[in-house]
């Protein structure tokens, strides 16, 4: 089985990437793999099987073409620049985050009409495709209203992802996310960064900052369950999903001071202490637009499964980052 | 005040043509007017104002760029290929239902930059966007899932308006038109085409035929209520809107036996008797997946209007298209 990933150096392409290794696919073995990111992608130690890693734009011309003339199997298309950098510069979001997309999506039409192509495309959209006012929980049939450019190009690939797949160019799924938590690595400048860092820098002794009041309430899944969600995305019987594409996942409907109990309860009161209350009442006023849960109730009726505790969580991360980093 | 009108020979550009010249537009009179469509626009008779009617394609390049270098105050962006033909031409659908919008939005979005630009854009979207299942009536809230490239197509330029519309490029609205009916013209090949047949052909004493059993539910509004919402969504205040750009339009929803039953009431027995029920599964089915009616609350509350009965859709197309011919 030959797998492409794009976006394959970033935090949830780098762990699809072991799981495949560790599992392989569905019970096949991944004979082939093609790993492109703008970051070299590290290549994975000891594996036997072809492998193609290499650094490129995928929004430059040529590239999505060069990609499906592989004719990979499975195609999980990761590759996005974020909200915030999406926002501020609206013809690179666009260009990465839509145009990109729909060419990969066009390569894979032209390679069916060559010769009956037809790969699974698992296509990591996101729950920024909802926004304010949102109800809690949000139902699957609800609107998506994106309140950012991110947004808007996810529920845009969305669109085209179901009508390629109507017309039968490819198998595809979308994946609605929840908000990773606990990232892993360093603070980043995301404004929803806090949501991990609050966690994450306390359990290895380090101080975080905490800019929203306690009862903010968001939508959150481990990386661990976001990459059984592109498993199971790429393995399930997509006849079930019918015309609609677009999956809203499982996650956890917590707030911050619910958060902040389990992180008590996992790792302790010094822990709790390390959190410093610095309020912004700009990332508060973001955050109160943010999901705040959904039902998910498709998702979950077709396999997909996630934590149904902060403890879990902050214990996912113990186990695959602190104990077994890789 | 300068009006443009992308696909201004169509049906509904032609309307809002001879409504803008009786009415002028919001108690502005109009003093240029730029039509644009594929079919030459005609002149209106008589227009003292600076008229710019020519023939050309909206996705060829350069002419986004050439209307919008004439700064038109409102844009009725009314062009596009039908459902039909974007279901059988893919690459053509998106090159003038999805690229052409585009090119259109980036062209303001330069003059923006360049000037500071900011016109008001109405945009004819339609209930298309929606697919089944669908409830009844389908909630303002409710999800789009269109099930025809035509509809994807509608949806994503929807998102596009509203987040062109959020950046401060231009002060878009999105009209979601319902079926319209009574279509004026002659019989076409539309698969919805019956709807207005039924009633337009006999109530000229010609026979129509009917595909589809007398219990399908459909979303319909007249010719004349789809102009009023064309020109109230380019008068109207649009700070009331926020972000959600893009509205289901108030219409009526009837059944065929409805129609019908309103029919013998305008028209007599003898018209109802010029209908030929000839059943056809293809079409049958098509119609069983379209929506049966919206509660449009939203648009309703805004200060949309449209007919509350068949009898008065019936009436309009008499007044409008039989008595008052253009
Ligand atoms: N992490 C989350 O909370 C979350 C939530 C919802 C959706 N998502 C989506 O899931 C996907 C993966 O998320 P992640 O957390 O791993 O993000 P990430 O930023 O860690 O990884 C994205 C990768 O895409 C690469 N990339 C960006 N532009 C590219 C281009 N033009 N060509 C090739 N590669 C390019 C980046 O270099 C990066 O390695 C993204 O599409 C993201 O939008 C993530
Ligand atoms: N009539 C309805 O029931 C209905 C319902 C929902 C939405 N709409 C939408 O409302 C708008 C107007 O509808 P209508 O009934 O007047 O349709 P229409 O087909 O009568 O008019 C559309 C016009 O666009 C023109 N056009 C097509 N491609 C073009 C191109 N590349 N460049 C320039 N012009 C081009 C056509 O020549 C035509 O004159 C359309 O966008 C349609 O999708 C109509």
């Amino acid at each position: 089985m030959h797998i492409l990933i794009t976006g394959a150096s970033g935090m949830l392409g780098r762990k699809v990437v072991d799981r495949l290794m560790r599992d392989g696919l569905g019970g096949h073995e991944v004979s082939a793999l093609t790993l492109v990111d703008v970051v070299v992608p590290e290549a994975p130690a000891g594996f036997p099987g072809r492998l193609d890693a290499f650094s490129a734009d995928l929004s430059a011309s040529g590239i999505a073409q060069q990609l499906i003339d592989g004719r990979p199997d499975v195609i999980f298309h990761l590759a996005a620049i974020v909200s915030g950098e999406a926002e501020a510069d609206f013809e690179k979001g666009y260009r990465i985050n839509l145009d990109s997309t729909r060419d990969l999506f066009d390569a894979i039409r032209h390679a069916h009409a060559a010769d009956g192509y037809h790969p699974r495309v698992v296509f990591a959209s996101s729950i920024a495709v909802m926004g304010a006012p949102l109800p809690y929980p949000i139902p699957d049939a609800f609107h998506t209203t994106p309140l950012t450019s991110y947004g808007t190009q996810k529920a845009i690939c969305e669109l085209l992802l179901a009508d390629y797949s109507r017309h039968g160019f490819f198998d595809g799924i979308g994946i609605r996310l929840p908000t990773i938590c606990i990232r892993p690595g360093t603070p980043n400048k995301a404004a929803s960064g806090f949501f991990s860092n609050i966690l994450r820098e306390p359990l290895v002794g380090k101080p975080a900052i905490l800019p929203v009041p306690d009862s903010i309430r968001h939508w959150h899944t481990s990386p661990r369950s976001a990459v059984g969600f592109m498993v199971h995305a790429a393995t399930m019987d997509l006849g079930k999903l019918g015309p609609h594409r677009n999956l809203s996942m499982p996650g956890l409907s917590a707030t911050v001071g619910e958060q902040i109990e389990a992180l008590r309860r996992v790792a302790g009161e010094s822990a709790v202490a390390l959190i410093r209350r610095e309020p912004d009442a700009t990332i508060t006023r973001m955050c109160e637009g943010w999901a705040p849960g959904f039902e998910a109730a498709r998702a979950r009726a077709l396999g997909f499964t996630a934590e149904d505790s902060f403890d879990q969580i902050i214990r996912a991360h113990i186990e695959d980052e602190l104990e077994a980093p890789r």
